[in-house]
């Protein structure tokens, strides 16, 4: 298998998956979609009806490789799930993905974690390029990480490394994470996050100031990511505020991050990625680093996620004893 | 040169430098020391003394390589202290400890921080030989991290990883760390952690409580480490109470290391290792490690500094231009 041979990409989100043709760490052609089905059997027909439309679609070489990103935590080396994520049913039975859909499509497979895929894509063909270890972090719904270590993907010896969310900033037990324990990274600098200290500082202000945040008149409960966002891009002072909570939030953890693996580079990426204020970012990490020689970069692709998993395949993937045979 | 040879161990300490004979990953014969002199030039001279006294006990073989473990941030590619600590005024001026100390004595220089070394020791001879990937935390004076993964020192694209004293577990502003950042982790893991927990304690107890802690009538802010250790030995309940919560501190940050490198094995080094209770931190560690299969164990090596840092000099010493000229 040569580097310059097509790979097919795929990534499992909680309402679809996304299919792509990669060559040499770029997407060919536009991302086809299937709806994410709640069985384990329609789960591995929808992937391999993706697989089969690629492979239609560009009759000039066949993939022989798959490369898939996935939420939950993966066992990389097996192909196997090995914790699933509450929006994704079809994984909850721990399902050897590799197995299954090789042995549906006679291809080789390879499974990544969805921020170990993004993160590889950053350091292979993103922003991440011209570093030797990078460290994707993304903002989101959650806060995530993948960590590249002299062009390895650290993976960790159970699977739990790059789990960086889930770091505690706090004593206080003021906010449950997802995950069940409080207080962690991605309780405070994550969409969810954000719209918490939102309300907290909502609360403290005067109601006039507290309706102009929130666009109108609704209750402090409900605000949106975006209604902060919103009052902030047009020069609200406590959009400010909550914003300037936001950075010093994202910087605490990051910055306890950097200071574990030294990363010659941070990448950032995620849906609110576009919404870090660089340069804020940077004069409160240089209160934390132990290095104030890191750099900060936005992420730069589109597809991380699918472009990762396909370039991860190609320098990971093993056929499995089974398919080989 | 045949991982057979012997190699010098030199651990460079704020009072003394000690320096030993390592053969296969251990000590031949009784360590030699030197106090840590002040000056640079003396500080060499130092180093080299021990290096012949060495040489001159062994006359069998001699050493053609030198590891040094010290304190500091280290550029161990370059054989740099490229940050010093206040106890160490021969490193102040960043001096090229590789180069000077090969200049003098015509051997192979490897220098790398301390707590790599201990970690590396540990990983190569120690309690983490099973394992691929171990995480060394020291628990001493302060909170020091050594990480290999995958068999290779993580150094840190600046020199920075393993900084993991200073991962902030806090918001609180409660306690200012020697390194000027507030609610560091090593502000509470460590001794002088321990002594502000024991501090913060004793002031809310009854007075005949706190004299019972303190092992007679002194002023609560000049209790000792020894103290609170003694008491809890003798089954006291308030010094219990301050030894819960120091374990619970030392969760709080290993739990977010862990989350962030998932290693093999966590081992627990420094002089206050021998009063965790491993149990007790195990239990505490799975409310917070994302993946339940970690394993900790102590520390096993009584130089692990000198051991790996000889060791780190056979695996990474390359001779500098200069020299191998």
């Amino acid at each position: 298998v040569s580097s310059h041979d097509p790979v097919i990409g795929l990534d499992i989100g909680g309402t679809k998956i996304a299919a792509g043709w990669v060559v040499n760490g770029a997407l060919v052609g536009d991302l086809i979609t299937e709806p994410t089905p709640v069985s384990p059997e329609s789960f591995l027909t929808a992937q391999a009806k993706l697989v089969e439309a690629l492979q239609a679609k560009h009759p000039e070489q066949m993939a022989k490789l798959i490369g898939i990103s996935t939420a939950g935590m993966v066992d990389a080396l097996n192909g196997k799930v090995v914790g699933s994520t509450g929006n994704l049913p079809a994984l909850q039975g721990h399902p050897n993905l590799k197995a299954d859909l090789e042995s549906r499509t006679g291809l080789t497979v390879h499974v990544e974690n969805d921020a170990n895929a993004a993160a590889f894509g950053e350091f292979a063909v993103g922003s991440g390029q011209p570093y030797d270890s990078v460290l994707l972090i993304t903002l989101g719904t959650g806060v995530g990480g993948g960590i590249i270590i002299n062009g390895d993907m650290l993976r960790g010896a159970h699977f739990a490394a790059g789990e960086i969310g889930h770091i505690g900033i706090a004593q206080t037990k003021d906010r449950r994470c997802t995950c069940g324990r409080w207080d962690c990274w991605e309780a405070y600098a994550s969409g969810t996050g954000l719209k918490q200290t939102a309300r907290l500082i909502l609360k403290g202000v005067a109601k006039s100031d507290a309706v102009a945040v929130l666009r109108g008149p609704k209750p402090i409960e409900d605000v949106r990511t975006h209604d902060v966002i919103d009052s902030w891009k047009a020069g609200n002072a406590v959009a400010q505020q909550i914003m300037d909570q936001w950075h010093e939030d994202i910087a605490i953890g990051l910055g306890s991050v950097m200071n574990v693996i030294d990363p010659d580079a941070v990448v950032i990426g995620g849906g609110l990625a576009q919404f870090v204020n660089y340069e804020q970012l940077s004069r409160q990490l240089e209160l934390r680093a132990m290095s104030p020689y890191f750099k900060l970069h936005p992420a730069t692709l589109s597809n991380a996620g699918i472009v990762g998993a396909a370039l991860l395949a190609q320098k990971y993937a093993i056929p499995s004893p089974a398919h080989a045979a």
